[in-house]
This record gives C-alpha cells, structure tokens and sequence, in this order.
C-alpha cells in the first residue's frame, strides 16, 4: 500500500458529459466524501476559451502583465500561480508540472484523453451520450435507466460512485 | 554557457524596501528590459496577510471550496492552479515547487532570506534602509546620495540596473 504514487503516476479520473449535465456539481458532491474518507484530490479543469484567474491592478498582476512567463504568489496557507502555456497542455502533462501531495485528480472540460471518465448523462438535456465506446467510459451517472455496458450511478449515489472510485480507480491505494 | 539551469539553481534575486517606496513599480520596469534582452523571468510574491485568486462561483472556486488541496485551471494559453500551503514556505521552495523555464526569479515581500536583495530607499518616506549589513543587499536603488557602501541606482537607471543583473546574478549565462 503506497500512500503516495510516485510522481506522474497520480491517477487521473476524467468528468466529462455535454454542456448543462451538472460536471461541476458532480465534482463539487464527490471531493467532499472523498476526502471525509481520508484522501487527497486535486482537480484540473480545462477552458477552452480563456479564463481571467488575476485581477487588474493587484501586484501578481502587474509582474505578469510586465512579461513575468509565470508569477507566483504565497501567504502561509495558499499558492497561486498564473503561468504562460506553450501550447495546450494535456492533463498528464499538467499533472506532472504542477499535481503533487495528492491520491486523485478529478479532471473536468477534457474531451479527448486516454483516462478513465465517468460521464454524466441527462438525456433530457442531451438525447445522446458524449462518450462512444473507445472513449474508456467507466461509469455512468444519470437518473435514467440505460443500456447496462458500463455500471450507472443515480447523481445522488455519492457513496456509491466514491465505492467505484475507490475499488477501480484507487485500487490498492490507503488514503 | 547553460540557457536553463537545472531545477533548483534558477537565481532569485529579492526586490526589498519598506512600505510605498515602489517595490513593485521597480519590478514592472526590470522585467520588459530583461525580456527585451531575451532573459526569461518568473516573480514570486509574498502576502503575509493572504490574498484572493479565484473567484466566488467559478468552477475552480467550486472545486477548491469542496476540498480539493489544489485545483489547476488550463486553456490553451495560460495556467492557472490554486493550492492549500501546509506552511509558510521560502522562495527556494516554491521556486523548486512551482518554477521552471526561466532564467531568473525576482522576489518581493519575502524580508528575511539567504538571496541577494535589491533594496529600493526613498528616505523622504522612511529615514532608515530596511537592510543591515548582513542582509545580503547588493545594490539600492534610490534618489538620494547613499555612502557608497553599495552600488546605487536611480529609479530610472533601468538599462544600468539590468547591466548590473547581468553581471551578478546571472553571471555566465546567456539569454
């Protein structure tokens, strides 16, 4: 049992779905239960089209705008850090720059990539699924009944999905 | 001639001096001519008192309020990453932490460390030089006439002041 997988080897579970299926809220139930059950999670979230992280005006902002590529900012209980991308990173590679002290990333917003995902499926919202079957799609969470290919979880199922979680993705590990 | 030193040998050279005497101005100027000579630069900030990055209802504000330790916002361009800190760490360790692809680190607001500093003093706003003699000071930048314990620069010696970065910070290397 290796509380701490060696670097680049924290495993990465992927939160996919189409826009409006509640990725956000599912990650927003799931870390507080995994962490009441004692492990640690990162998350690593994509946005295609920007975000704004600094303020105008502020110090971190002002050495950024300078041409700092990076600016870090620290208080003696938080990092921030705003950095140049060369090129849009995967989550492996994010991962391995900047994930560390943690069991689990929970990753949300990245479409394509050769993790485990859970997807989260309203077919009221969407009436067809975003995963196919090379997308190694793990889990369902929908209040719909569904083709029984891959195990389903109602969003409410916390526990449940953190069971899941825990047996195929943190195998072996102990938080 | 090394352009990237190894991790943990990044130099990091501290911009000192007490409250309102432009700390952070100074190191909005250093950092276009140092860019504009091809060095490439990273800051570090230090906020005793902590400081607000992520934003009330955002999905990293979410996934960091559930409890995830960290949480690391990518788009194509830019990286982002929110962490809880165990403890007040130094420069050294959040350079080893956090920085990497750049040619120096200039710091600010860190008082106590083994770097070299650059002190700016504007005795028209406090009387007394923040460092002692054994603060490491290796230049001031000032408008008023010092004994020449140091070297001096005016606030607007930029050019002069990035010679002297050069020459004793970033000894040997070339952008």
């Amino acid at each position: 049992m290796n509380k701490t997988p060696e670097r680049g080897e924290i495993p990465i579970l992927s939160i996919v779905g189409k826009s409006n299926t509640g990725k956000t809220t599912l990650i927003e139930r799931l870390i507080p239960e995994l962490v009441r059950r004692g492990w640690r999670v990162a998350t690593i979230k994509h946005n295609r089209h920007g975000f704004q992280m600094d303020h105008e005006g502020k110090d971190s902002w002002r050495h950024k705008n300078a041409g700092a590529r990076m600016t870090v900012v620290a208080s003696p209980q938080k990092v921030a850090l705003v950095a140049d991308a060369p090129r849009d990173y995967t989550m492996a590679e994010l991962r391995d720059l900047y994930v560390r002290d943690v069991d689990l990333v929970l990753a949300e917003g990245f479409k394509k990539n050769p993790h485990p995902k859970i997807e989260v499926f309203r077919p009221e919202v969407h009436s067809e699924r975003l995963c196919g079957p090379d997308d190694h799609c793990v889990a369902v969470v929908s209040e719909s009944p569904l083709p029984p290919a891959v195990p389903r979880f109602g969003p409410d199922d916390i526990p449940a999905l953190c069971d899941f979680i825990e047996r195929t993705i943190l195998r072996g590990a102990a938080p």
